[in-house]
């Protein structure tokens, strides 16, 4: 067989894993994956992501691509991953896809939501699936300071330092935050994040949520620089992954890696 | 300190339970609720719970009371228990209610709400919280056949024998069945259940998704009161006990109970 390359649109449940990428201190969702393709495959599988995700976050959507010489049916594939994966961990499709793709640097946009949980008692259906935060949370002016990380902003003040970027100049397409019951939203959308900055900027929103910050204050925020200005990280449980967008020539693909929430998808 | 009657509101996930009711091989949430009764309150505390759930059961709300001579304040009660018990149990508000009050009996009417996962693939997400069927589902005669469940009935054919009961007539308040994204939920609202009850109407409403039985051959079903004739019994985990009418003089009680799904609660 010629080598084909073959890109997987993932979903996970991130709680029992070290992120994506694969780590000396504990398992991750690239290699147990990577693990199952190479038995099915019978070759050693290299997978490569469309981004990191920390330990703990989670994956309503996630695209990761690789290269085999194997004749197993793209079409077969996904159910065939299934029967051997964890339950955590569910492959919805596969697709063949040009060499010429790449998992990150194909991606041209990226939507993350933070789940908040703001019901004065913890609940047991929401333990590692959102922030449990039981206090007064000043959605008017969230929602206000969402609008102000909208544009193309330097993000250095909502980033950890980690791998060395070229640039931290990131556009942020849209920013919102919507209640619904006790539960608060933050919907992230970039054409790129830096590491940690999602939850940097959940963080600095909580801030906002109780009045520690104003919404007014987040220009300055950025214009500084400065990640002690901003809000601590906010917990990794409580982040998703939830949509992709890719340009390829394949519908179906970019499609299934941006369509809208879904329950079943959560 | 005269004795106190007081009332729990609690939630549950009951992955972890062998249902409610104590029983010797598993342990069960009212045995766990007890145990840290004990502890805080230094008595023997029995608990009488609204219902026997099964093992895999889930309860939005649950309602369950017991006598104290203990001098805690039933206000601080719920986060003196919170702080001791697993995260999988919920304790969200106690109320000081009459010594005539029974969590069972003085229980006028129950809703039950099935969660059916209709997405191709599994969900991460919704392992032990949802069925997962990913077959066709025929909405419309399943929606049509819940309204035939409407009513008072001998429910004699949607149920397991178990603890022998005075009556097997109930009277459905509603039934009805809703789609939103890949889930589909089943409502069921009535005077009391009998011993799998709501999964054997779930089981039989699946039947009707998957055109082997019609709506119209519900009440059919009903009149025979032959168990063989109605579905299998639905899986445990895609059930939960949602909301519970009371007609106490404690309004708040009484609203806690039935309040409507709100998402933190799930």
């Amino acid at each position: 067989m010629s080598p084909r390359h073959i890109a997987l649109v993932l979903s996970y449940l991130g709680t029992a894993y070290h992120g994506w990428q694969i780590q000396k201190n504990g398992i991750t969702v690239s290699e147990t994956v990577g693990d199952v393709l190479s038995r099915i495959t019978d070759e050693k599988i290299k997978l490569t992501g469309c981004g990191r995700t920390d330990a703990g976050v989670h994956a309503l959507r996630y695209v990761a691509d690789f290269r085999t010489t194997s004749g197993i049916s793209t079409e077969k594939l996904p159910a065939a991953l299934n029967s051997l994966l964890p339950r955590d961990i569910s492959v919805l499709a596969a697709f063949e896809i040009p060499g010429s793709f790449h998992s990150t640097r194909s991606c041209v946009r990226k939507e993350y939501i933070y789940k908040i949980h703001l019901g004065k008692t913890r609940s047991p259906f929401l333990r590692d699936l959102a922030l449990h935060y039981p206090y007064p949370f000043n959605f008017a002016e969230v929602k206000k300071a969402c609008a102000n990380f909208v544009g193309t902003h330097d993000f250095s003040a909502m980033r950890t330092l980690g791998t060395p970027v070229k640039s931290t100049v990131r556009t942020m397409y849209s920013c919102d935050a919507e209640i619904s019951g006790d539960m608060a939203y933050i919907y992230m959308c970039a054409n790129g994040f830096l590491y940690n900055m999602a939850r940097a900027i959940t963080g600095t929103l909580l801030e906002v949520a109780r009045n520690k910050t104003s919404a007014d204050g987040i220009p300055e925020i950025l214009l500084s620089r400065d990640r002690a200005r901003a809000g601590a990280t906010a917990p990794a449980h409580g982040l998703y992954l939830a949509r992709l967008w890719y340009n390829t020539d394949n519908e179906m693909f970019n499609r299934l890696c941006n369509y809208e929430f879904i329950e079943g998808s959560m």
